[in-house]
């Protein structure tokens, strides 16, 4: 894929629906020109608004599709602006489930203006069923009550602080977002069932024996509709250890409304439990809280409160220090 | 797919690697005109052997391969033998993960022939993500210790004797020997990991309120290459009752020499914590215990202090009365 890019956010509902826009433009900000947002979008990176005319002639190379479509249904509005991009000389580059070589206006304009598709969430890579065999190197996963909570984030930012601390550490890639982040991963939800833990496995290989694979964990084992993808990604990530990451102002699993939010203590017991199925040392690090809806006051009483209750460490990594999950390691 | 079957076996390893021809054979052997053996098979489903010029002669109609093949390879001799199915006018289903028309002998072979391929594992359908919303009617899932230790049989045998009770039960296939057994059902393997419990969902749709589905289980939460597929059949499938299935003579978990079969007490507890998460009335009737390799003495003995120790009736559904485990539910 070429960059420079222009991220699309289409007419997203809300922040979360535009994930893999904010994602990129918040970890890669350099990699883009702008973002593009039809009208009614409530979503915002914080990058320039430009046309698709305008982003060509500021070099850009490729579209992103950096917004959630329900269901698989592309809107009319969408596949007119991808289309226009695709006359512009853009490639486009989509981590949805539904090809976009599925959608045939958007196929033929890429056939007429000689440009690439892209579906990041779709290998050619085919996968074995895991063989539980202990590999060398290190391994964190970043596990979470919730959906869309801060699992990436949290990984991206332990990488980070990994290298400030000269450890050797790299970020792998399980979702779409993340691939666009990493430019290398599975999205594992995208696998076929049987190989989801054959896919972790493949994921975080053999390395040097002080390497860190910082994983980038999945839904949630409380989330009735995606809790075999995080089980799978769990076990065949054989992690030394695990940070849990939580959104305090959720009121319910996202897109299940009837269902609430687990307790921290059973999600911590629970995700341990069966991490050590296949890496009996595994530990808890601590709590990663994404306080982006908290005002300052009530995220410091809430980091507080939380990390007395439960003698782990509590923060925010994106305010805070994520050093402090490293110093368990010691 | 046509009536009746040839069941091929090909040079299965031993008895489990043929677990579809055996399933077939033991369930729907009215269907069956014979089992076909290679040279060096270590299966035997008990039925005649028979040629292939033999069964189309009695009139056999479909060749099923009811073997696994290691890793999507399929090796020559059983090239050989589909072809020449083929050539004498008989259509191939198969339930392997490879699509048979994956490969180009067999592709070419039914082109020449005129005759159907059929790939089970393989539906047109796609699912939705699981919406986690109670449905009405009754559900009991078997959950094992282990992979192939009873889960499908156990479920048959429990349909069957609650339609000798009156009772309204459909048995639903979760695999392709199950998929081949009842015609219909989907290989929860085989679909995409976002949709696993969305998956379950379809399985089990709304029903009578005294309607029971009694739905075929896969892999284990302790199986550390298949557990998520397990997890996500749970959550999908919201049981209000399970029935653990155990081989008692198992030493490590299949296919992974290193892993050791977990405790029938802690495998209970695991799946009724998680099975509360989509129905908090999930109730464990019993754990059916696969005797095959036991002595009528040894089975005796181990049923009754299974049984004495857990509280719970354990049986051995081919040998005893499923009928028991129904009793809890009064």
């Amino acid at each position: 894929m070429e960059k420079p890019y222009l991220l699309f956010l289409g007419d997203a509902a809300d922040q979360l629906a535009a994930k893999t826009a904010t994602g990129i433009a918040d970890w890669r900000p350099e990699w883009c020109v702008g973002q593009m947002r039809l009208p009614g979008c409530q979503a915002d990176t914080g990058l320039a608004d430009v046309s698709i005319a305008e982003a060509a002639s500021r070099g850009a190379r490729t579209l992103v599709i950096g917004v959630v479509n329900s269901g698989g249904v592309m809107p009319a509005s969408w596949s007119d602006s991808i289309a226009e991009a695709l006359a512009a000389g853009l490639d486009v580059a989509s981590g949805l489930h539904s090809r976009l070589e599925s959608f045939p206006a958007i196929r033929q304009a890429a056939e007429r203006h000689d440009r690439k598709l892209f579906d990041l969430r779709h290998g050619e890579r085919t996968f074995g069923t895991a063989k539980g065999i202990r590999r060398s190197g290190k391994r964190l996963l970043t596990v979470g009550t919730d959906c869309s909570c801060g699992k990436k984030y949290t990984a991206l930012a332990i990488e980070r602080a990994m290298r400030e601390r000269g450890m050797a550490a790299d970020f792998r890639a399980t979702g779409q977002t993340g691939l666009f982040i990493a430019e290398r991963g599975v999205a594992i939800d995208a696998v076929v069932a049987d190989f989801i833990s054959g896919a972790a496995e493949w994921l975080s290989p053999d390395n040097a024996a002080d390497h860190w694979d910082v994983i980038e964990g999945q839904g949630s084992l409380f989330h009735a509709a995606f809790a075999g993808v995080s089980l799978g990604l769990l076990h065949g990530s054989q992690p030394d250890a695990l940070v849990l990451c939580h959104e305090p102002t959720r009121r319910h699993m996202r897109g299940l409304p009837e269902a609430p939010i687990p307790d921290l203590d059973d999600c911590i017991r629970q995700n341990l439990t069966h991490a050590r199925l296949t890496n009996p040392d595994c530990r808890m690090l601590g709590v990663s809280i994404n306080t982006a809806a908290l005002s300052p006051t009530e995220a410091d009483a809430y980091l507080a409160e939380t990390e007395a209750r439960l003698g782990l460490p509590c923060l925010d990594p994106m305010t805070g220090d994520p050093g402090r999950f490293l110093d368990q390691l010691a």
